[in-house]
């Protein structure tokens, strides 16, 4: 049996909750250590996911020598200084959405991890998402001819944490919190060889401008080399549950996934009955719960390529690169939301 | 981190492509050894699933000391004799569905089974399906109220191996084939407190006359010491691919499962673009693609399950106690389809 | 333009109503007068539905000679005197379903009409429904091969009138009341030269046991002479709305039908937002309204049809002669649900 | 019973039949001749759909007046000058969209038809399909709270008649023949007081380029006064069927409408069996058959409504106002594909 990859689980919080649910189900790895900046939230961490080891204590766990993979589930605008931490101290890691509030911020991350000569990997869920490969694997296989049109939306009522709503800290408002999974949808959809080359956006703060300077809702026009196009729906506004959707039509054909409202259960029922998918809104009535969120979503998927990737000394398939080009398409998003015209980019 | 699980995967067919596909995202196991009764589909399925050793010898993998786990993926008639075996060994063991051709057969396996003093699992995928635990969860909570009336249905336009047809050496058509799964639905969502106590069935061969003596289409009517009911529906004779679902009614509500065609992604191909569903019967136009089905279908939660109380010395939620209620269930349908009244059932 | 036919509507409860919606989207027809035991609700419902006079003596309006059509719209103990008055006066007449509480009453209904020599029509909405016909259709090209097996599912969280919790005005149960609609469907579905022959029945009250001494659950199965079978689910006990499906397996294909719940609209609404369903139960969170359920349930269809057969003095495809084998396949499941054995049946 | 609307039925094509197929279930009128260019093709359409009386000489039947309502069914070339001999006539007139190729044109229709101070009803079936007066009325109950983004969907593999693809006949490609419904679709969700201010478009051919020089492809993005939006796509190379979809998204909830995908019946067939739907691409396999379009679509409601307002001298809710309105932004738009800015609207 080969080698099991020790993994560090950096953050405590959402996302961290999401990949702990993910590696649950992913085989020759253990997360041996939690590292949170709050002593007792690292505490619970470890006692809930079953971890040996936790710690507030970033620089030492960076320097030991017996973790194969760092995984970053911080907030934005920690993951560029942890990034280059990491790559100074030549360690395998991981980050989670969007790779950094900008271009500038994701460039030191990428040259620093390419310097580093380890792996880095871009934890983008949606093109991990059994759903999305699945649409993937149609398209190369012929079934859909030419991909001319994509549609990605990501929507939901409004972030669970303070820091998404404080742009300073994240880069922007629901287009940089959510586009990041759209854009890549796209590039995966229409061939990361075909390049976005021009972008248009639209956004606005509808409903929440007491607690955001950023957009609640956005728009995202992408066009790619080949003159396909993609266009992204962001909102932060929209209720009932999260909605993630892709629609890919290509020239013989097109394809749907929806992961949340595409789901084998539905039920009515009389009072609520446990939880039935991320940021429901209601849990009562006709619903339809997503039986194991971590999976369909992308997060077990992910998990198990990096540990994969690790093991067998092989590039991921999203890497620091892909996580720079997306923040170029969104710095030009925001361009055009502020010029109200195309916005070139190169990435 | 606790010790690896060693596992023995007895079969290299269908479903034990499909345990193999499941356990691949189950930590802490490994199958280390694969039978068949023919020497190179053992090499062929070694060499598929990355198993480092394989026999054709089972009297002599059975002694071995060193295997935590024996799985047995074989067709029905082989259960009995080689559950009994691995009992006299004193080895863990699960099996796959239905337990065995007769309640007989079944008792014999349950009694040795015990006699062991080690774990024994019964494999029914259909209550580790996580769109079913999810709706017995949601009965739990009260979501429903008090379940009145089951559906469960199984179809698919005829098995894949010409074992199925031959009710020798399966013990039934497709009730005996598909009913398992329905009758353990039924049981679970009613609760195993709620017996069984009586059940009318109708069968008939109505398409595959040339090929079985055993019905092709079934209907089982099972009647719970609540005055509640369950009616199952099988048939080998439906186009379309495998059609698997559930309906619970409850005072307070009902929950509908559907895991074949309530998948997250839909296409529309204009020419066969891969894999779309177990027996899909079609794969171009509209599709329902199933991304993956392992998961979906309960091969990786009940291979983890299993592989967990293998681990932590814990009594499996589905014993060889179920597997054979299920054929005394099976036995009493197939009295009344004889004799076309409602038979008393206990086990 | 041809002669504009001129109706008497019989009734002024709940299936009038319906009636009334269908009609309004029927050209070439008036209803001119509207009969009611209560004048004030007569006078309402002549009011509501636009129509020019109301009666409280049925007598004389049975006598008049300036009405083509007379639409039976009453209670089920009201249909025999009714209809044999009619046929005596020599009217044309469709009556609602079921025809009859027993064999025995439909038998002289249809006897009298066919003695009038005057249309009669047996409104039977399901075999009217756009997407029931559509199936039938689909059928009838072949698409199916031959019809094997027909699930009909009809079912509620109880009826909205007195009278139908008292067995003796009504003639049974949930049975009574739905499974003639699902009944009518199969043979539909299976063809009406394919005779019913054998029937078996399950029933039991398992909520409404104060107040009905009629079944609120059943389960009928049908038997055909082609070897085929149809199971009609019937409840009273469901919640979330009426649910009525078809579901028609074939040698090569199978058609799914569902009128409630396969809606063209889906809505996620924070607050109750107007009618959503019959029986809808809740009215906000998601809701799948049913936009013009008059028409999706083939009250629109049937109304058109009967009129059309008026005009062109051609019989009905639904007449009193498939009312009264309803009522006798009814039967045959009453004394099924008594004696627990399949009971064999004739029309 | 009131006076029955005569009408003429100018044209004899698909919308000509669709429009009949509308009326077929419409009270209270009569379509009493037709007129078409080609005596042969007149011939036929009078006598597929029972009309009495056919014609090829416009001018002669513009001046009966036995007639009540005029509906132009023609190619949209042909709109401007049949609409306006029609208003110097003083004709009750219904046409087709869109009203007209430019804003020019159709500004002169509506001064002409407001002049001839007759009734003029634009036939924009989107806006009267059940689904989409259903969610209009789900919006005006409050359900979902302000509206502020709508998005409408017109896509299908390509029109079946050639002027469609002459640019110079039609007034443009994929966006002038589909955005019409999406940009009426939106106005009605976010209400015609909230008047559309600014629009951006992309459009481009992306596969029928040797048939045609009007995009096939197009995105049109519309910006309300209240500061919501509404987006459009707009596709003649989308294979499987008509598609043709809405999201409205408010502060409080959501709507979807999908009134070829979502309907009642879908079905597995193993050869054609019929027809399925507008434009289907397939007739086999698993398809959704939408069993009456002309209801669906919204025929014959609005059918009905013009009927009704001829009937009772009241002003159609859909007028050559609103049809102008909808050239104004489409010219908008196009401006906008070519400048690649947002392009200020008035109407
Ligand atoms: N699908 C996905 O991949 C996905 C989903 C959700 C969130 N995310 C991403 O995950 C990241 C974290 O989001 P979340 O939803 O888990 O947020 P969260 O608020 O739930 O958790 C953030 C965690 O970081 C810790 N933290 C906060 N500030 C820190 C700092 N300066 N240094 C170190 N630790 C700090 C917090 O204690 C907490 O444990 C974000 O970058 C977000 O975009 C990705
Ligand atoms: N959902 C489920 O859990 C599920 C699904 C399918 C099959 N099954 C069960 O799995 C069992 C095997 O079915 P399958 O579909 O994999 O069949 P299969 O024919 O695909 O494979 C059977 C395997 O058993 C071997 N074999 C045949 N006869 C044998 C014998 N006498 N002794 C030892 N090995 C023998 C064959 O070589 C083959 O490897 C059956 O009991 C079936 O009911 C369960
Ligand atoms: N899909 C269908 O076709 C469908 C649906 C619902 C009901 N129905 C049938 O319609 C009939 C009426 O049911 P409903 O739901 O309209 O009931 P309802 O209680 O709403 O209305 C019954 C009407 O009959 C009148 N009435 C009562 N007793 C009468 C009597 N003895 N003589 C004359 N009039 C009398 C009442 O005043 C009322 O106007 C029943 O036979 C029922 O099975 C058919
Ligand atoms: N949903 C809708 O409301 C809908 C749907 C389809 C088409 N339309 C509209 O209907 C109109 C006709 O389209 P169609 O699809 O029926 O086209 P079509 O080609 O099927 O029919 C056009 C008809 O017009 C006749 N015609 C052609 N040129 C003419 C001319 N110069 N003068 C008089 N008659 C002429 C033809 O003989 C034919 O009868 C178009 O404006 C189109 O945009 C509306």
């Amino acid at each position: 049996m080969p080698k099991t990859v020790r993994i560090a689980m950096l953050g405590s919080g959402f996302v961290a909750g999401f990949y702990m649910q993910g590696l649950a189900n992913v085989n020759g790895q253990e997360v041996v250590v939690n590292f949170s900046l709050d002593k007792k939230r690292a505490k619970k961490f470890a006692a809930t996911w079953n971890i040996p080891e936790h710690t507030t204590n970033l620089a030492k766990l960076i320097e030991r020598d017996d973790i194969d993979l760092y995984i970053i589930a911080l907030p934005n605008d920690a993951h560029m200084p942890v990034s280059v931490l990491l790559s100074q101290a030549g360690r395998n890691q991981v980050c989670t959405k969007p790779l950094a509030r900008t271009p500038e911020e994701a460039g030191r991350m990428l040259k620093a991890a390419v310097e580093s000569d380890k792996l880095h990997g871009y934890a983008e869920t949606e093109v991990f998402a059994p759903a999305v490969v699945k649409a993937r694997q149609t398209i190369e296989s012929g079934g859909i001819g030419k991909v001319l049109w994509v549609r990605s939306r990501e929507s939901h009522s409004g972030p669970h944490s303070a820091h998404f709503w404080d742009i300073e800290r994240t880069g922007g408002g629901a287009m940089n919190d959510l586009a990041c999974h759209c854009i890549e949808a796209a590039r995966y959809f229409h061939g990361k060889e075909n390049a976005i080359v021009e972008v248009m956006a639209w956004g606005d703060t509808l409903v929440h401008s007491k607690k955001t300077k950023g957009e609640d809702n956005a728009l995202l026009v992408l066009k790619f080399s080949s003159g396909g196009i993609a266009h992204c729906e962001m909102s932060w506004t929209c209720k009932g549950g999260l909605d993630l959707r892709n629609e890919i039509h290509g020239s013989e054909g097109s394809i749907f996934t929806d992961v949340t409202r595409g789901t084998p259960i539905s039920s009515f029922v009389s009072q609520p009955a446990g939880y039935v998918v991320e940021k429901a809104d209601i849990d009562f009535g006709w619903t339809r719960p997503l039986p194991e969120e971590a999976f369909t979503y992308g997060y077990q998927a992910e998990m198990r390529h990096f540990v994969e990737c690790v093991r067998d000394g092989v590039e991921p398939r999203e890497t620091y690169v892909d996580g720079y080009a997306v923040n170029c398409v969104l710095d030009a998003g925001y361009q055009s939301m502020a010029s109200k015209r195309w916005v070139k980019v190169k990435y």
